[in-house]
């Protein structure tokens, strides 16, 4: 049938997931999903795998078997390379691929801020080696201070540092501390593990810039009280294999993990389409390319504006609902409907500090302490794709939150030969 | 107290752990046990993580949380680099210990037969991250298939080679052929996963040779069921990047997996104590070194001689004995015992063949099939360290046992920088 037309998913994120579960009920459509990874990650999560809560697989899922169900759907392990949008064309490192349709769902790394060298010493927290690289630093932060005979060795090892107070930086601020405190207290011998100091540097004037005030100033208390000290204001002005520098003040640290800057994928600027500043993709309120109606762009490789005038946020909300506007709208098409404007509607906010800790906001009705806790549980576990994870990492929780132990405490080196 | 012995244990396998275990309970001994690890691993089902059925976390949990409670114990993550034993002084990356017993628990790695540089072709499976790496490397070959247009490569990529016919060997082949056959069949489109090819090869005239002829012929057949070709009496002369040379024979493969040899850690023969040709530590009948009654050597790494004349094999009952033994002997020495030779309880022995299969022998009495795979079950997650482990090993096999499904198929990359 030559009216099948041919659409071509770039990324099995939060939106080209949805798009491709959207677009797997109708006979119109077949459908190539193309990500470089085999898994789908719930990145909301991914902080508890970095500090040992959780394993890998109870956050992540092969995408291939996300939709083996879903029989006009081909998923295809490789990599974009570039496009060709007159022609129709996408480029991959497995040969050229024409499309009727193309989503582009990407998505965003770390930005640095004009210091790549950075990300050495300091690791960001997008995918799952990355979570495992922060996981063997801190633990082996632990370890080596424990051999130590050092004090002012000691004091440098026992030193965390999170630059950036966004949700991913609180939480990983406020989990340090709650490990330190109670997971590992009674493990070591030498050290008292509670000692550490966990330092959370912000560039602005307040954390979670994205809650009211009091929402943030119970957040800023729920952490000092794990032990976690708040610097606002404070702009990074270098990091290195020391620790890093804010203004004239240097801290020493062993381990300093980077929350701060986001940038879209690469592959938008190579496009010759116009970006932002943080190379997302431009996009009109169909969220296609002003040129190019057959091209959409979703998630966090998108520029699209709210209702309020301003860029809508890179969380996963927004990228679900994309996804699935983006299958509802090229559906629209083959039925010859006319496109109506992409609407998020925003459900609320959540952030989580540590164990049974949190705040949440929605439609102005405000949520603390260990009740906020419980929702942000539930929306979370809801929202984790497939039975098999939800009902684990369900388990695993209320295993950590009764035991105060944590299930994945492994330092994994990243070379598997015996004599490399 | 001066009259506290110092005791030093290198080495967090079973023989090690178990014999700081037994040692906590005592107030004449203070224990140090270092590993270069900072996890203990329960080795007997680590091919299931490298099939993707279990989590690293699973089947490994922290040292000095399992010995949390021994408060007489001091866990240390370090690297032996070798022990003056006239003078009673261990040497590690992290200074001279001095003690007045040595337990030496090291274990064993892969022998390659004199090829090292096979190693890269053919992972073997001792590590967590050996076990990641297989689970990449049999993941992506199906992943590789499936974008690929060319049958020849195509069949390169479906055909996986696994060398030695002991219980790892037949384990990784049988559940390579379930995987394909059962858990990977639905997810592909243009490939037809179970018409993947795997074959055992097995230098000697049979596989599984501690069994009596009738199980190893039960485990042959079984092996075929699953799609399983065994090659007996077959000696790989060759292992490079297209394959395998068997004589004359070359298998194109773009797997290959090594399960042949094995060889006791090196530390051994650099303590110009008597090994044996795998590199094992010779004993006397109590476990000690003949001219050094304080310095024990238990598992893999001794080369202890059982009741029937030969040595004992590196199973992990024999290393879960030895290590309780050397704390006794240890214990009885402190109380002006005489020492008693050890003796190994053999239970018996068990295989397992993929889903629902496996062959069990003790004492004579046999089992094959789905009786012997509930034994093995059984047995399998009693001996699994710490309750959390063994609650959740169970959870997972019900689950994929009843939804043939594997919880832990992803690809991990080795690098976690975005622009290394």
């Amino acid at each position: 049938m030559s009216d099948v037309k041919r659409v071509v998913i770039v990324g099995g994120g939060f939106a080209g997931l949805n798009a491709a579960k959207k677009l797997s009920r109708s006979r119109g459509v077949s459908v190539t999903l193309i990500d470089r990874r085999n898994h789908h990650l719930f990145q909301p999560l991914l902080y508890q795998v970095a500090m040992a809560g959780l394993s890998p697989a109870d956050i992540a899922a092969p995408i291939r078997s996300i939709l083996s169900d879903s029989h006009n759907v081909r998923v295809v392990q490789g990599a974009m390379t570039g496009a060709d949008l007159d022609q129709n064309v996408l480029h991959t490192d497995f040969g050229d691929v024409p499309y009727d349709y193309l989503v582009l769902a990407c998505g965003a790394g770390h930005s640095y801020f004009g210091h790549p060298e950075w990300e050495q010493y300091a690791p960001g927290l997008k995918t799952i080696e990355q979570a495992t690289e922060i996981r063997r630093r801190v633990l082996t932060a632990f370890e080596q201070a424990e051999r130590s005979t050092n004090t002012t060795e000691q004091k440098r090892l026992l030193t965390f540092i999170v630059i950036g107070g966004g949700p991913t930086g609180v939480e990983l601020a406020g989990a340090i501390g709650e490990m330190s405190r109670y997971t590992l207290a009674r493990d070591f011998r030498s050290i008292d593990a509670t000692l550490a100091r966990v330092l959370l540097i912000e560039a602005g004037p307040h954390i979670l810039p994205m809650f009211s005030p009091k929402l943030t100033h119970r957040a800023m208390r729920d952490l000092e009280s794990l032990g976690v000290q708040v610097w606002t204001s404070s702009m990074v002005t270098n990091v290195d294999a020391q620790g890093v520098e804010v203004g004239d003040e240097r801290v020493r640290a062993a381990t300093v993990l980077w929350a701060a800057g986001v940038e879209a994928s690469p592959l938008g600027r190579q496009l010759g389409v116009e970006t932002d500043r943080q190379g997302r993709i431009i996009v009109g309120e169909d969220l296609s390319l002003p040129n190019h109606p057959n091209v959409f762009v979703a998630g966090d490789q998108a520029h699209a504006v709210g209702e309020s005038g301003k860029p809508l946020p890179g969380v996963a909300p927004v990228a679900m609902q994309q996804g699935r506007y983006v299958a509802e709208t090229i559906l629209r098409d083959l039925t010859g409907g006319t496109r109506v404007p992409f609407r998020y509607h925003d459900k609320g906010q959540m952030a989580t500090i540590g164990r049974s800790r949190a705040i949440a906001e929605t439609k102005g009705f405000k949520l603390t302490g260990f009740f906020a806790w419980i929702a942000w549980l539930l929306v979370h576990v809801y929202y984790l794709t497939g039975f098999r994870n939800r009902f684990f990492v369900v388990l695993n929780w209320a295993w950590s939150y009764l035991s105060f132990r944590k299930g994945a405490r492994l330092i994994v080196d990243k070379e598997w030969r015996s004599n490399p």
